[in-house]
């Protein structure tokens, strides 16, 4: 039995799979060398591709996290992504080798030690652990050096159905965990580290901090994972498999329990329906909501048809996904977004410039505007694919109500030309703002009376609200959507709303925490969409509610004076 | 005669102090030349110094700036430090040197002049202007290699006293503008340029887009600057020169007469009082504020005190600092605010991490409360400076109550030690928090119960509530003060605050703004706090308002859909 720290909750048992890597790899194993004069260049050359290939396999690693899991679990690899885009290090390698004379991995080597030890002898926590993510990054630059695809796997070579043991997983690791994987053991981490976040966001059972799994578990070799009691045991006799067999069962069950309720509505026990939609990041997707019972498409992030390649995609093409979503979902409502990016989503074939505050950028409805082709093209395939559906276009990043309007005449103009085309478009349509920026949520009121529907983006409007970057570790301790500031906003939003008859729907990571539900149906709000896979559990606490009650909470964490009193009530509450 | 833009309004009459460099110096002056292969590494290095060098020059020239005329100025500078910070500019310059051998000028010259024609290209007009910027930094990194030492000034060698006529004054060259100039003529430029909104801060005399100036000025000759008109005269006929004269001592007089009522206080005519306070980055500007009249010293910025130097100022350098202050102000009240660096405010002995958004980064209250040394120190100096004196704390960048709580034992443990230690404290001090974050706003109610005022940044809390980045040119539009959401949020804080028998400052940009000032009065706001220069005029227009007229055009400005709208409502009643 190894005892470690629960990471997420669950019960697996299956076979070990020993990541043949051991804990975090050392980068000074690789034999210092140098070359000649002449070769140099070659090797100045070498780092440079090794950079670029770094860069993009990041970049792949974080848009595949941000489709599968959300913005927060992709943060690691932005993070990543700043440190390779600093100067800092990259001058230390080239420097390595053109005064040293070092070879690609050997500089790499040298670099990434220095400034790791630098960072670790620090004595401040935050800044010792980013000694990590220079280790982590050096480990990918030696792969890239080493001629590693683009897409190799850690997990290559595996059998893929069982239980991952490993020193650490990365995030590069855990984005690409295998689809059969059952649960997963890492002696590095805490319950907050990014493997249990990871572990939990998938609904697998993980032990981390589990000290010396990976000498004390074979490859093969039968293991129990519990995490709820943060414990793994390794060849358990029959009594134990047995008692572990009926634990893991009843798990299973209460789990598919909530997906079998999937055609259910989601009433509070006295009346208050509440719309259930699902986030997804392409059409393929649909099949996953309507699996978990989403009775619409509450949010199409657009903007993964964007990504990984080297244009546009052109009317044609989005006008094939978004019917295939419209197909899938036959009646129901889907509710497009227009282009989400700029600022840290970036395309490289827009050119988009570098800025200094990206977060507070050229970015989403401000780049769309500034970019008609871009837009009409996009605008001209939602019409056309939603002609014969329930077309809802959502606009992000709106922070004033000349936004809105522009946008709207930009589809209304669309929808005109379409139409003298001979085409079809749909006979109404509805147009909502994603509100995200405070001004938006403050002019609430305004907006109302121009918008169809609004859809709260909590993650984005907590961080504007409390200016603090999510993805900056740093201040992770002050980003809390729980507090009473974000919870006034969102409160003033639904009454606006209300006033004019507009319906409200909270579409960020909130919306599917099963802790925040009660709040936001108490606060009013009228519609949620979350990942697919948390519907049904937001369903049953849903069903469970009594309106009245859940609205008495929201008005009392209204009164609240910070997140953690919140939280507190919450907790005392539930 | 001269015809061009007008500028900055008033007369300005004296010689021309001609910049002998033409209009954009053109980089590609310089003769290409190459270097042989052992020679290589020596250019490379010479790049890293010019590089180091021009960044040291522009971070100085950012903070004078800044210490002179506020954030607003100096954001060009942070422009070109983002540019020269990106690898993109210092790799082109690299390889020029290490594939074609070229020396450091000829790699930088094509680098540049590359990097700007591909931008001047572009149709984007935000992108093409891009294009002068490279070319602003490629002349401060050829006078870098030249061995310019790094407080060279562009006026060096002119008469002090006279009027500067130039093809072009980059941001650089405002920012070194010798004290006694009287005004100045360019051929670049618009009624929006750097140098235009330059002059308008200096309160200089100013005419733009004057084409052919310098072709058609000789140096020394006597010219008139007609700002009001967008018109120079050169070499002035006696008629002309006595009506211009005329002209220059009525605009003088109307300054002066501003000037003059700097004994009286800032009563509406139906009786409301506002206090006026100053702005200040040192000890040596409470003359100017004393001499414009401000009644307290609003925002004492002791970030200014720990720039420039390889350390902090220990306590006792500290306690000199706030001692004069508090000396020179006699019985006034002195509002210190407490460090505000972080984000793009550097210090590089504080080795602060690189962020991806430094606005919404871990900077100001967050630094200080996670770094109790340099807090600690600061609050004891304040604390002992303070003791015969009217002393008043200010907490920058505060989100949540508990950061004011936290910040606040800090100063009662600092208090306690001292009084320890058997050294004066003051009997009574007061402690405030800026409102620039839209929590705190939307939580002033929460704040007040333990906050004895407040004191609102509008340029931060407009930037939050609207998520744009102030420094960022390409959406520059989209920030606006103006905004009904930001003028709730004001509303919101002075009622709160009010409620609990606090009193509300303002000490952003829109204090020392004319047209803002009705509608600050009428929002109820007790104090304006500007850089002093400004004290005269808003006094004036204080002066001259009805409280009650003022509070009606707040409430309908409140009701507005826009900022546009609410400019246009305070120009019809102006």
């Amino acid at each position: 039995m190894i005892q470690g720290i629960p990471g997420a909750p669950g019960i697996a048992i299956g076979r070990a799979l020993t990541l043949a890597r051991s804990a975090p790899a050392s980068t000074s194993a690789a034999k210092p060398e140098t070359v000649a004069a002449d070769d140099v260049e070659r090797e100045l050359r070498r780092v440079d591709e090794a950079f670029r290939g770094t860069k993009r396999k990041l970049q792949r690693l974080k848009e595949d996290t941000e489709r599968r899991l959300g913005g927060k679990e992709a943060d690691i690899f932005a993070a990543h992504l700043a440190i390779l885009s600093d100067p800092e290090l990259e001058e230390e390698i080239r420097r390595a080798v053109s005064e040293r004379s070092l070879v690609a991995e050997a500089a790499v080597d040298a670099a990434v030690g220095l400034l790791a030890d630098e960072f670790a002898a620090m004595d401040d926590p935050y800044m010792s652990e980013r000694a990590a993510d220079f280790r982590d990054i050096g480990r990918s630059l030696l792969e890239q050096l080493a001629g590693a695809e683009d897409g190799a796997s850690p997990f290559a070579g595996l059998a893929e159905d069982g239980i991952v043991v490993a020193g650490e997983l990365t995030p590069s690791d855990t984005a690409q965990l295998p689809p059969l994987v059952r649960g997963f053991v890492t002696e590095a981490g805490g319950a907050t580290s990014h493997a249990a976040i990871m572990a939990r966001s998938l609904g697998l059972p993980a032990v981390v901090g589990a000290r010396n799994a990976v000498a004390g578990i074979r490859g093969g070799e039968t293991i129990v994972v519990d995490g709820f009691a943060g414990r793994v045991i390794v060849d358990p006799t029959p009594e134990e498999l047995a008692a572990y067999e009926r634990k893991r069962a009843e798990w299973q069950a209460a789990v598919d329990a909530d997906r079998a309720q999937a055609g259910e509505a989601a009433v509070t026990l006295d009346g208050r329906r509440i719309a259930l939609g699902a986030n997804i990041g392409g059409a393929a997707e649909t099949a996953g909501a309507l699996a978990n019972g989403a009775e619409e498409i509450g949010l199409f992030r657009t903007e993964f048809m964007y990504m990984n390649r080297t244009e546009s995609p052109d009317e044609e093409e989005q006008t094939r996904q978004y019917e295939a979503v419209f197909r899938a979902m036959e009646d129901r409502p889907v509710v497009l977004r227009t282009l989400d990016v700029g600022g840290d989503k970036e395309l490289p074939y827009l050119n988009l410039p570098a800025e200094p505050n990206p977060f507070l950028g050229w970015r989403a409805i401000r780049l769309c505007l500034d970019r008609p082709d871009l837009f009409d093209t996009q605008l001209r395939a939602m019409l056309r694919a939603g002609a014969g559906g329930d077309l809802r276009i959502l606009f992000p990043m709106v922070s004033t109500v000349s936004e809105l309007r522009q946008a709207k005449a930009a589809v209304d103009r669309a929808a005109a030309r379409l139409r003298e085309e001979g085409r079809a478009v749909p006979e109404r349509w509805e147009t909502g703002v994603m509100i995200e920026i405070p001004s938006a949520a403050l002019l609430a009121d305004v907006l109302a009376a121009e918008a169809d529907f609004f859809s709260i983006g909590t993650n984005d409007l907590t961080q504007y609200t409390l200016a603090v970057d999510r993805m900056n570790d740093r201040i992770s301790a002050l980003y809390d959507s729980y507090h009473p500031a974000v919870l006034r906003l969102i409160r003033h939003v639904v009454e606006s709303a209300h006033a004019k008859g507009k319906r409200v729907g909270v579409c960020g990571e909130m919306a599917g925490d099963p802790t925040a539900v009660p709040l936001l149906v108490g606060l009013g709000v009228d519609e949620l969409s979350m990942n697919a896979p948390a519907i049904p559990a937001v369903r049953r606490i849903v069903r469970g509610l009594r309106y009245a009650e859940a609205a008495a909470l929201a008005d009392e964490a209204l009164r609240q004076d910070d997140g953690g009193q919140v939280r507190k009530l919450l907790a005392a509450r539930a």
